[in-house]
């Protein structure tokens, strides 16, 4: 199967994992957007009744025209599960996220949400996390300064451009620096570290958050829980 | 001597700290105003020539009309000093600021600075912090989750409203919830807690920053330095 087959396949098999009412969190990326679509299918189809919060408005943009009721995260009192995907997931079942710049609302979703479920296809998974980089959203307000702090911990910073070399902006107008690290030993370590920085709004480093993991593969999805 | 008078007389006496040639970042409220002023006339004396950052608008404005010479954070290599005020100051040189919701920028100026110089009078001097309240810029994306958090963990958050009755917004957009604790044991620990919880930019405990106070009394400036 092509990657994109892959994706699909992952994308409809986690709808499954979403009951009648439930309040659910939907995540952004190129698999999410096809258990997005799925969604929309059951929702259409009168399948499933739900209200759904967006880590980002090309998520919201897609939900609200596929019918299905989208909240802003403020007006829901609870979330039951997130579906997002991942950028890396180690054996630890610890994640990285981050790649498409979302991983502030992103994170902000998946720690006021009750589970957590990632979609990923093989290629995201790994020994340990490091080898994808480590996003972080950083305040323009210093940045300078901040990458001379992070250069000077070995920490290799890049600041990340687009295709036109302009600073990639998130939804909150901030930059983002990715950390390259190779391999990273102590992501706790790393985690607490990067907490404790000011100017670092958000790092990447999804730890001890993920629930169930989907992965797609060439002989269908395969469902992983995290048994803690 | 009437408040403003001793506002004054710190604020003219902490410009004897800036030397000729120096970087000083210049913090904002209504002690600092005083400081910038004298700053000024030395400067328009010909008596000091420096390079400034500011922790605000206001401040730069202030200064840009003396003729001090203004430059952006990021396009410093270091920052000699910065003179700014504070919200509350202990025995332990602890502080708290963000009276003026200016805090994260305040904080990476200070952090980003060799020397701090903090100019209060004498009722910015308690046993123990706690009492004014400690302010914390929030991101507005899942601000109600947050503040459901912090009343759990019985930290007695509020949101910080103008004379409208609308939320104060900071430089970057962000609200302000202020902490109301009375009386707070443990700073240091309920700076780590908060530092790693997603959703707050940044908080007003600034612990370990300050090297000399500068107080006003009725008996004039009095210089405290933090010998540690």
């Amino acid at each position: 199967m092509k990657q994109d087959q892959l994706k699909q396949a992952v994308g409809i098999k986690s709808v499954d994992f979403i009951q009648d009412h439930m309040t659910v969190g939907l995540g952004t990326g190129s698999t999410v957007y096809y258990m997005v679509e799925e969604l929309g299918k059951r929702v259409q189809a009168g399948d499933l009744t739900v209200n759904c919060v967006s880590t980002s408005q090309r998520t919201w943009d897609q939900a609200k025209k596929l019918g299905i009721n989208m909240l802003p995260l403020d007006q829901v009192d609870h979330i039951d599960l997130t579906i997002d995907g991942a950028d890396e997931i180690d054996t630890q079942f610890q994640g990285v996220k981050g790649g498409g710049a979302a991983l502030t609302y992103e994170k902000i979703v998946a720690l006021n949400s009750q589970r957590n479920l990632w979609i990923v296809d093989q290629s995201k998974q790994v020994q340990q996390l490091g080898a994808f980089g480590i996003p972080l959203e950083v305040i323009p307000f210093g940045h300078q300064q901040l990458l001379q702090r992070l250069e000077a911990e070995n920490l290799h910073p890049q600041w990340r451009m687009d295709d036109q070399g302009q600073p990639v902006l998130t939804d909150m107008h901030n930059y983002i620096f990715d950390l390259h690290l190779d391999q990273l030993q102590h992501p706790h370590l790393l985690a607490d570290w990067l907490d404790h920085q000011t100017g670092i709004i958000e790092h990447g480093l999804f730890l001890d958050i993920v629930n169930t993991v989907i992965v797609g593969t060439a002989n269908g999805p395969q469902i992983i829980e995290n048994i803690r």
